[in-house]
């Protein structure tokens, strides 16, 4: 096949991208120069050995020039000792992470789940890293420091499906015979409205927490 | 000016409503029996006669057939003694005080603005019920029962202006001095991830919010 | 019922209105003065003995004040001799045909049908005016003026639909014995680009007819 | 830069793309193979090489494998001889000769501006390849084949002010003091309703295009 057709099939996987967006993308890549497109396809060949899927929190991260990608296999948040860890948010995509990492709301861990579970999965141990997941919280607790797993998926049918498949996944981990001695919780984010919300087309959920959470006006 | 005409001309002034609708709305009404006009037209003139604007919360009610719309001027809700009086909820349209009614989620007392006010209005006096806000707040805070004003208006630029400048308004009608002595709080809603949320395109003040808001998963 | 409930009833039946939308004209009506409530109900009273359908091209039109509505039978369309009756546009909607007059592009006569037919009805004689149609086009066909029936549907499925119908019923009307002795044509509007189409985003049929009906240059 | 940073960067510059879809991509790079990456970098390194712009009719295409890039510099359709080498269709973009290529309405010859003009751009002539389309012209002319260019852009208003611009460019060169000996014609594409049209929303220009070439009903 030739790199245009070729371009285009690989065009049209991307998130997101239509047949005809993949063409159009190519027709861009035509009118640029040949030093812009070797500098893309260089860029692209390194990408992968820049960066490194963090073997604690499952998140990609770039490594610095020059670091043997062998000997750097923990993110930046994982190793910062000024994190947190008493807390593990769990949530579905690296791009959740960066947002919230953005709002400098939260100081704790993260664990990348990789994905969300459809609804009527077959096979959803194969939808997100569950494994992984499962061993990161293990060890945690056997630290003794988890006071909290909070569940960071969105609030949509996946996402709350996601939510729901992954604390009966945890919940016999933080329990022992029945019991969860050492107290460890499992919690979601409150709802509430939303930048944009309006009461008229609010749901009854929620109202509900925004009349629970409700604040003090500044 | 015949009635097709003014029938359009007044359907262009329903809300949300063009031109091409209006007409749209008299060729429908064309489609009608002459039955069903008379129905329409009857029940336009009863309207007014059978909905009365609550004295106390500023809300539209329908009072029963019958009864005397002047000896009738308080609706069941602030009629009802079952609602706690100790809550204010200050909302912006009949509309938001009909969704928050149905989701069960507050028993307390209510008062109805009539508006929004836009952002760099020079009268924003003229733009809600601000007189009887006020003589109503007076009232209920003389009655020594109340204990929270609830601002529910809409988390946009509008209705968060609104909010500031009611509890701006409201703030010295229950201070004393300088002194909150009847220890009354002015709140508003609590925000958080709505319905529909999606992690990656939460602003940073909604996931603060659904952070310090988190709870116990189910 | 109350007119309340009952008002909210009859505007969710116009085109194009939700549940939320009813009860927002309702809410709208309440803000308006009895004057203006007074003359919207007597309007509505009056307007369908202002207005007519018209027997020749059943499109509903009003009649002037003191006019006897029994002796004004046919609108001022059809009775209009500077008219070219040799041409008959039949058309699903009047608005369609107030959108045809104001683009003065046509100067014959119509016939509304009133609606379309949906695919795979099983009575498409009851969602249009099919019998008065019928009599209609004999009637022209009998004066031997008539000399084309242009079919202007939406280029939808359903008004396509309608068109197909439509010409299945009107051919044998205008052949004698298998031959269209009078030489009527029946024709449907010309395609190609409309205002805001993109060549790119243009289907075959859309771009087939844009060159063959392609126009010198202004 | 670190590749993911600058990966981002390239794809923002992509048409249509915004920057979050931007680091989707880079995200969606991460989870492919190494050899699907690779794969996509050697075939961004070859599609220059691979793509020639067609000294005749300025679109892009693919040589062959092993053909020498110098000495192919004519496109497959420029270089058939059985198209109608008495049309020339000017077009926006290329993406806009493979529609119509598609529709198979069209067996003449092309020319892409690779653009339009934006209203009340002030350099026109660096927004389309105006000196190539000249000199195109300029020997179809020459050669007394040519009967009719096509102004085939988009019915819009950046289109049809560079279908104004360009037939202004091209008039005086089919113009022999001041008279348009070899008659050829200039021409624009149909109007008149296309796929999803309905009458009532067209305008009145559509309207007229669609009346004048109305086609006999099937």
């Amino acid at each position: 096949m030739d790199s245009f057709n070729r371009l285009e099939e690989i065009f049209r996987k991307f998130p997101g991208i239509g047949p005809r967006q993949a063409k159009r993308f190519v027709y861009h890549l035509l009118t640029q120069t040949d030093i812009d497109i070797d500098d893309f396809a260089n860029h692209l060949k390194n990408i992968k050995s820049q960066t490194v899927l963090c073997e604690s929190c499952c998140r990609f991260y770039t490594i610095k020039a020059g670091v043997d990608k062998n000997l750097n296999t923990i993110c930046n948040i994982c190793s910062d000792q000024n994190r947190d860890n008493s807390l593990l948010m769990v949530v579905s995509k690296d791009i959740d992470l960066l947002t919230i990492e953005k709002s400098k709301a939260f100081n704790g861990l993260y664990f990348v789940l990789g994905g969300n579970i459809p609804i009527l999965e077959d096979f959803p141990q194969d939808k997100i890293r569950q494994k992984e997941l499962v061993k990161k919280v293990n060890l945690l607790s056997q630290s003794n420091t988890l006071k909290e797993i909070i569940i960071a998926t969105s609030i949509n049918p996946e996402g709350e499906h996601t939510a729901m498949y992954i604390s009966n996944i945890l919940r016999p981990l933080i329990t022992t015979s029945g019991k969860n001695i050492q107290n460890i919780k499992i919690t979601t984010l409150g709802r509430g409205l939303s930048s944009g919300s309006e009461l008229e087309y609010s749901d009854g959920d929620t109202l509900k927490s925004a009349l629970e959470n409700r604040k003090v006006a500044r």
